[in-house]
């Protein structure tokens, strides 16, 4: 038998807690019915209560506690208080927003995943119809480069100030993020074969692949490293002929993701273009009701990785049973495929949940209902 | 009388000449009907000229040529070489795109701005019919920040390779960004009553205001400059009470450039955020065919600012006179409007050739004609 999975849930702030209710509803539901060896654990961890302790969001021990967890399944973060005290324990996003940071660093999450794909049911902001044949991955560089936070201020508050801010990039996390991009790339096509609905791009020198990978830099501005970034691209390019290569700029790109998104099948970017682009990816596939978001280590080492859905705590509406936890239950289906890589049958529950949630989405758009009622609606589909 | 205005032409590549030929039919005509005291100067330098000669792509003197101008109208840059040897000319983006940069930091052009408007005729990327109502004006800080050029490749080339990119902001420059968009938020709230459509804005705090500044930054992530403008923000909106302010992260800005563009007035962002955030809002008004870009040094000591349509040099269709000349148009009427600080007929001249080409545009938007012909159609209106 597999050995059994761990998860810590973490639902965090605002509407946390209630969309991850329904996911750990459904995670239930699955392992009882597929009797699937798993189990959780959760870590309530609202933002504020550690801060007049540590200083921190989280308590001091955080990453310890989280560590030997395979997998770490997080709500939302971003502290609004205890609304009848909102002045002492509002927190700052900078602090607030901290563990998210502080897991990927901690855990060496260096990769940032997210899948646009508009689902029937989902909110379509662009006005072309081609909008429907959206189908990319962004990958996002998540350990170095402008959010190594090195830097200070110089004469702070003075009028003479100075602020800077290092970016640091190193070729070993480069040629990882890339070498991952390629290999999903592959993936992506043979799961494409496999579903008949094979795609195509154009290289530079006429050859057709069914997959491509397109690095994003602003190396005609901040050279060094978009020139190492676009180095170390094209060496590694060689060693996947069968994959289509393209370059584009930062702002270049984020006008195509609006003007022709259905043409990008993966992409590569660096933390900060990748956190820009992410989010663009996020509105592409319908917005932040249904944008999941994963922060791998896919490294086998024991590490875990971290799911959350992209969007916030959203307190204006927290404690209401109003949020839609659409977003959190695909993160969930997210994490299972991920855990899966071990265990075929948690995979497939996966696959069952992200059906389940789609389904739902293609049927019941549009409608007013509520947290619970959309969970207990998945479920039924279960 | 007033003085004589002295414009330098720079056509560049690609289509430049093109496009920039029909802009100087336009100030010619311009010129004769209202008898302005305007004069122009070309100077062709297609970017691969100077190249062999100097490592550059305009000669060593090129700022010195230009800086007696009061303006510099730029046609389009980046080198696809002569068509019969293209291995020998072909000048990477780095090269071929420096002029940018270096008049930008010559010139002090410490603006760049790109309004955003969804004119009739112009392509609507956005399903929702609220993007007519699109009406913002993006202010980017064009002299620091990112785009400082400093840091380096250590052990370049080598597996243990580090990139580093220095990120540099001062409070001076910071102050005069944050300060100009508070001015333009005014300034539009001003001309908006007069033509009797004025908007509302609803502070934090429940007033009503009729404009709004909102501040990009990534304070989460990118602390030290992101405290630094937060600061400088929060300080200088005491000295305008009339004008709301806002918040956004640069990630959350360009997912709320998809879904609600009309929300926003008057934004101010950093080099690079602010290079995306153009890019972005060339998207919200039809996309690169449309959209002009300024480039401005508002300081009155003599140095030109400079014009430049959003758009690259297009090498595949250089040449053959289809290239479509509406943006660099725009351009020359925002041009023509700046100058026009100084000389209130020249400051006319530019709303009627903005007002010439935005009803060509609404008359003949998806109609395919050449160059000449939109050239030839604009000027009738004049
Ligand atoms: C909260 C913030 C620091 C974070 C980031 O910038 O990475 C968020 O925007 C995200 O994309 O997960
Ligand atoms: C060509 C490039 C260096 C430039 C920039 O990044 O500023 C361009 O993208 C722009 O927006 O004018």
């Amino acid at each position: 038998m597999a050995q059994k999975t761990r998860i810590a849930v973490t639902p965090g702030d605002g509407i946390g807690p209630e969309v991850v209710a329904e996911a750990v509803h459904c995670l239930e539901t699955l392992r009882k019915r597929h009797d699937l060896p798993m189990e959780w654990t959760r870590f309530p961890w609202p933002s504020h209560a550690w801060h007049e302790e540590n200083g921190e969001s989280m308590p001091a021990d955080a990453l310890d506690q989280l560590k030997s967890y395979d997998a770490i399944l997080l709500g939302a973060l971003g502290d609004p208080g205890p609304v009848d005290d909102p002045d002492r324990y509002l927190l700052p996003d900078s602090i607030s927003l901290a563990p998210l940071l502080d897991m990927r660093k901690g855990f060496d999450q260096w990769v940032c995943e997210r899948p646009a794909r508009l689902l029937p049911g989902a909110r379509q902001y662009l006005a072309d119809e081609r909008a429907k044949d959206i189908d990319m991955l962004v990958i996002r560089e998540n350990s170095e480069g402008e959010y190594v936070s090195q830097g200070g201020r110089l004469r702070k508050g003075a009028p003479d100030e100075v602020a800077t801010q290092m970016e640091v990039f190193t070729r070993r996390a480069t040629d990882r993020i890339i070498r991952y991009g390629f290999e999903q790339a592959r993936l992506r096509a043979a799961a494409r074969a496999e579903e008949g609905r094979t795609r195509h791009f154009r290289t530079l020198d006429g050859k057709t692949c069914e997959s491509q990978v397109c690095i994003v830099t602003k190396r005609n501005a901040l050279r060094y490293w978009g020139d190492m970034y676009t180095e170390a691209f094209e060496e590694m390019a060689k060693q996947y002929p069968d994959v289509a290569t393209h370059h584009e700029l930062v702002d270049a790109a984020c006008m195509k993701f609006v003007q022709a998104p259905w043409a990008f099948d993966v992409v590569v970017a660096s933390n900060l273009q990748g956190d820009i682009l992410t989010d663009l990816a996020a509105v592409l596939s319908g917005g932040m009701g249904v944008a999941p978001s994963c922060n791998l280590n896919p490294d086998e080492n024991g590490m875990p990785s971290m799911f959350e859905p992209t969007h916030g705590s959203a307190p204006d509406i927290a404690g209401q049973g109003l949020a839609d936890p659409t977003a959190m239950l695909f993160t969930t289906a997210r994490m299972l495929e991920w855990l899966g890589r071990k265990d075929p049958a948690v995979a497939a529950a996966g696959r069952e949940l992200f059906d389940a949630v789609a389904a739902d989405l293609a049927e019941n758009a549009g409608k007013s209902r509520g947290t619970q009622e959309i969970g207990a609606a998945v479920r039924e589909r279960l």
